[in-house]
């Protein structure tokens, strides 16, 4: 097909220029929105009488036809777009005009393909964001789900890696909850800048056809039209915000993953994972390796560089419409792809996990983390935190060379550290009792995770009532 | 000074690890979230019953004589800190004890310098985003009073960096209100998610005393308090966002910063620059650089590295709170820092250049950027837009071969490329009727010019009273 | 096919996981070195009598056989490789098996896919960065005979992108040529490292059959075996290293798409990019646009984006292998298809660019880049420079008010801000005159230019005959 | 101090734009290099004639007085430079004139700051890469005599943070050497483009003085000198390219701070670091955490964000020098900072860890890491592997069901899984046998690590030697 633009050129353009320059490899799976928005641009056209009605309803008729073509075609795996068209707007344009013939030139009216793309992009990112969410919505009802069922399980808490305190299992899970719903709080947050209208802003500079870009907004479900179309054909803001929020999300997924890693080995053993989960090695047949959670682990690096690439391409561009921008889809299908099947996957992962809560209290076993409890009921009793830190230090070093636990020792053997214990103690430095002990706000206590388990359920509720 | 937790300790901690672990130097800018944080903290230990009221009231009193204490001796340029200090907390702990003697020790009761970290960060962070936020408006005031001054001032409005229409200079400036007008609202948003009171999740899994967290945050000016301790220790999704937002911004401030370097080359000549914020060189007697429009485009990557570190910081990190959070504050301090003097420093230079509307005018002179115009008119008589654009590509080449612009022909030479011509095309290819010919919503004729910034008034005034 | 793993699993693998863990969309570019590879591996098999040397034959002849099969089905654009099959060495096992039956299965005898897939990316990397070296010595041998006709036009050097001094255009290419001479050193560098056999290393450990390394080694073309089984299996540096001299190297190519993309602006006027690697616009008849320099501006994104990628991966793994490292190929080969078309679209643009030397030249007029010289006259007879640049400053200050250039000055209107100046000058400000005068090693003027290109040509020569 | 460059200026600088363009604060460290610089050059310049012998050696007097000056104030603690100076280059200029009086003034001769500054940096880095090298020799040093006394201590050997076969301890710590050494290979690679010397660029292209730069070079030691000027001031690559090397390093020592993190915890406990290198808690008084392993872990985020933040500053950044460029200084000096602090500390956890090599042996009692070698004995029986994987892996199951070991069971118990085991079976399944069977080179096997090793010390003392 001969260019659209050829008028001022004397020479064809080179052919590994057109395949260096050509997107369609990256861009054809905007073609639904492509056609979509095309829809509402051309009724708006025949609406404000700059195109005919008819010729509007031709055109609208021809674009849905192109829309069955194209969708039956993948249906049956048959591929429909040719590796030499230039992008995907080019090839659906080309498609059209085969069906209802040169009317189908009257689509483009009042219409660039810089403001074009962007509204594919947003029409697209728009309806993936609201399938991320599912995704994470899916995850989250796991989490909570399962740590109703285990308020009452304990494992040790840790900082620094360290046996710390103790928590339930409900909590820690939990902790994971609210990390997915700020990163779904925050894609609802990015919607307000993706969910708006770029059409109608042409090459650069708005057109002078009386367009109502207000009907055509409503018509796709916008909530605003773009206010200054320089801005409009060169902003990509919205990819760079959509991977900050999936890379804080794969921040989120790996740090689950690593600790599934960690608890699937024989020396935690917290967690079993499923076979069908789970790899082996045609080497070592002993081997049962957490394959899906490596591999979301590394897959964070992926958005990661997708988030650099985008910034990047971004910095000390000129207004307004450059092609460098064409690079921008690379960087958010990576993001969006990354994202859909990790939050797939570790949900699939989870649901067939064993928790080994005998492992995970068995850990508690001598490893100290009731120490606090010690100190803090020396201090109920009159010390000071400063000396009750003291003493429970050296009882500490007493157990480690006597190879027993805190709650190993009986009352005497605890009063000669200080006889200001007394018979209670012994209750209080079981790990459970030291769980139960956190009742503050927000703490592993079971009233305190019941709490917040409700809370959960409100958010999550609120979530899906919206969409 | 004898450590806090010698207890079950056989060795002196090695000097050299003192230094390494050491935070002194970098978050000592939060001696007053500190102060702050503890007074609210220990007021309502008293009012709990925690502490006795006499005692809380003691701190209290204390707290606030070491924060007068450190502001004056700030004033006066006195160093406060101690080199060897470990970090701030125990630091503004140090300096409360030698004012108020042992009963300094119960301010921590309650709490962990792991939520007690996360809490000033938070306080620090929620008042330095309301001051970038501030930066940006005084940087939209000038932009939207500046734009008002030019709405019939025209230049080239570019693509692919070639003249492609011709757009206001108001236009051109308000373009970038809007960039850094969903700056304002994405720190707006973020807010949200910084705006939360870790404080009272202790070390990882809540305390047993009975605080009352919602009486804490109410003091503190939080709206919330975090629903889980260990998300809470343990979360520097606030950091990440920030830095995100910051990266944006900045990517803003690059794109404006290269403009003004191109626009003061001799070649463009758009802008010049003022003595007062340019420097010159010591061997070259003519130079007069833009240093502070280069300088604010490569920071741009310092905000960008400090989003990757915190980024790379926190993939794979297992719950709870571990010690690699600590380097965070020099990611967040890194992008606060930048962000706040770059934005300054943009509106400094801005508020004192000089457009030269002159040279812009005159850079549209022959640029063909009046092309579209000829074609539309084309179509407008009749002809198809396919062969407009063909006839006006070939009347560019006259034109480029003859060294003469469009408007510079004559009607008789048009009407020999096509009779359809009539005599209003003379008028039409002025650059300013072309500019005012982009009706559209957000396009760049006046009147659509006067409603976007009429808009933006409404925007900023909305932000303005929120603050 | 049953997994060759499955003896202690009681469940199938979901299917969902064999896709998310499948890596042969990415890795069946591989096919190639897997078989080359595999040849060496069962020949030294064979010769070490681990394997019957009637076996080891057949099993070459088997992978030969294959080989054939794959490259004439590739030829014919059929597809070879099943979308379901894990990754490309066991669809290459696979192929052989259909061939040769169960004494296929003896190929992996003391061979795990640890161990080889590490083999296969060096081998892969290996050619590739020769490819890529090739790539830049056509750019470079463009730069130097471009260079060699350039050597007196003289063009505005610039500082802060301000005319600063005269250059010839010879000198601002071979600036260029430096850049990418370091590129390809340090390609020649990292090959030392990529350059080295894991195979041998097994799963982690090493194995007990008698293998002899070195032997295929010497087959494949490695210069040393890899030191540690451990380190072989789990070492990506190279594809890091890979990564971090194709970021400088895109950076490089930016840097110069940037200056053509300036260059070709009819503000600059000094290049007219050729129909063949331009674009137009479907809507502005008059548009010329330089997509090849912007998308390769654009796309250094995308191997900054793979580089962190990488990096962010590797963070924190603990040895040995682990499954994150199979996303190592998706950066690596991004990275390398970025390169290998980036390098080859500059050449191809610069090849058919014009140089407008008469706007270069005229673009010196006037612009005060010869100050310098005007000033350094002034100390040459006797003024300090101090003195002599604050003369130079009042001249440049005069002229600017007169609008005219130093050069437009008579003797008498210099001697009036000093009698020093002699008849001498007038020649001296000429900017071929200026040019010339920076005759210093690796300055501007001609000798010292034709200099430069000697010694490029012998490097270059040099590398040319090492290959 | 009135400026150098106010010729052509009508106003003064604002303070703030003074302040926002000054780098005293960041390249304060220079100082010392930069002096250095001069001398070489000032000599040059009276050797050449260029300013009289006489003048040369009073400047290199006043230049030798101003180090001494400088160097005994740092060491009595007192501050030397002014915090308004605008660099290290004009406050060294400033303490010169103040000691000698306006002769100081012809030391720029020839010279602009652009080649200055980039001469110092590299002066500068090429000394801190030796350093960091011999930081990297001392820890590699540890290893090899850490590793000649562990080659017979057996641990688990992980693939996927599984159980994969025994290693030796020696074999595992002589990884790590090898990633040292590869990093101790790059610098150097690193240094020849590192050691190259751009002074006599002056500010872009070159100068009319007469310079004798290989003077210069063979004075300061650079091994050759720039060839281009244009090229010579605009170059970072170096910055960027020692970053890529100290990010690799960095990720080596990550991976190396979370094994001893992973090991330190009570599940692994194969470490136990020293109480000098770890701390405790004010809260919980059994805590002992790895804070520096922690922080070296999180440190890896800083050169990451570094390296960033340089290839975004120089990323499409037209010729010759822009002052962008002045933020370089900051990311190298972070880079440079945190590699030496993390090796030396990690040295010095490593000095005084006590590895329980009974915990270690312990770990691989009943972990299946001996299945290969079952296998690996049916097949030297003559079974296919194939068979042997899959009868091995029944034998691991059944063990599983047992809860035994695979070393646990008898010769009858194995047999009746296959007839084929005879009495060497129960020999070949001691984890230390395990081992000892990996010899093949670069295997675990100790003959096969000694060898390791000795090559290890023949690397290590030729880069001594080098040195």
């Amino acid at each position: 097909m001969s260019k659209l633009w050829g008028g001022r050129f004397e020479k064809e353009t080179d052919r590994a220029v057109e395949i260096f320059t050509a997107s369609i490899g990256v861009d054809e799976r905007l073609w639904q929105v492509d056609i979509v928005g095309s829809i509402a641009h051309v009724r708006m056209l025949g609406q404000q009488g700059i195109i005919s009605l008819p010729e509007s309803q031709e055109i609208i008729r021809g674009l849905k036809s192109v829309q069955e073509d194209i969708a039956s075609d993948l249906a049956a795996g048959k591929v429909t777009f040719r590796a030499e068209a230039e992008d995907i707007h080019s090839e659906v344009e080309r498609l059209l005009t085969e069906k209802i013939g040169p009317v189908a030139g009257k689509l483009h009216t009042a219409r660039s393909r810089n403001d074009q793309v962007a509204t594919d992009s947003r029409l697209y990112l728009r309806d993936q964001v609201a399938a991320v969410q599912k995704d994470i919505l899916v995850l989250q009802n796991w989490l909570i789900t399962t740590a109703e069922k285990h308020t009452e399980t304990v494992l040790p808490g840790l900082t620094h890696m360290q046996h710390a305190q103790p928590v339930s299992l409900a909590h820690h899970l939990m902790a994971y909850f609210w990390m997915f719903q700020r990163d779904a709080e925050r894609f609802t947050d990015s919607l307000k800048r993706i969910n708006v209208l770029p059409l109608g802003s042409a090459a650069l500079a708005g057109t002078s056809f009386p367009l109502d870009r207000e009907a055509v907004a409503r018509d796709l479900g916008f909530a605003s039209v773009s206010e200054n179309s320089l801005d409009a054909v060169s902003d990509r803001d919205f990819v760079v915000e959509f991977l900050s929020g999936a890379s804080l999300m794969m921040m989120h997924l790996s740090r689950m993953a690593e600790e599934l890693i960690l608890w699937s080995t024989p020396e935690f053993g917290f967690v079993r994972l499923d076979d069908s989960v789970t790899t082996g090695s045609s080497i070592m047949p002993q081997k049962k390796n957490p394959d899906v959670a490596e591999l979301i682990r590394g897959k964070v690096g992926r958005v990661y560089g997708a988030l650099m690439g985008a910034l990047t391409l971004l910095k000390a561009l000129p207004l307004a419409y450059n092609r460098d921008l064409q690079e921008d889809k690379t960087f958010l299908f990576e993001g969006l792809d990354t994202v859909h099947s990790s939050l797939k996957l570790m949900t699939l992962m989870l649901s067939s996990a064993y928790f080994d809560t005998e492992r995970m209290s068995g850990a508690l076993k001598g490893d100290f983390s009731n120490a606090t409890d010690l100190a803090d009921d020396l201090v109920v009793h009159g010390m000071t935190f400063r000396q009750a830190h003291e003493v429970t230090g050296r009882i500490v070093r007493f157990c480690i060379e006597a190879n027993v636990g805190i709650e190993d020792l009986s009352l005497a053997e605890l009063q000669q550290f200080s006889p200001l214990f007394t018979d209670s103690i012994l209750a209080k430095v079981k790990p459970v009792a030291v769980m139960q002990a956190r009742t503050s706000a927000g703490g592993t206590g079971t009233k305190a995770v019941l709490e917040q388990i409700a809370k959960a359920r409100k958010v999550v509720k609120a979530v899906v009532t919206l969409a």
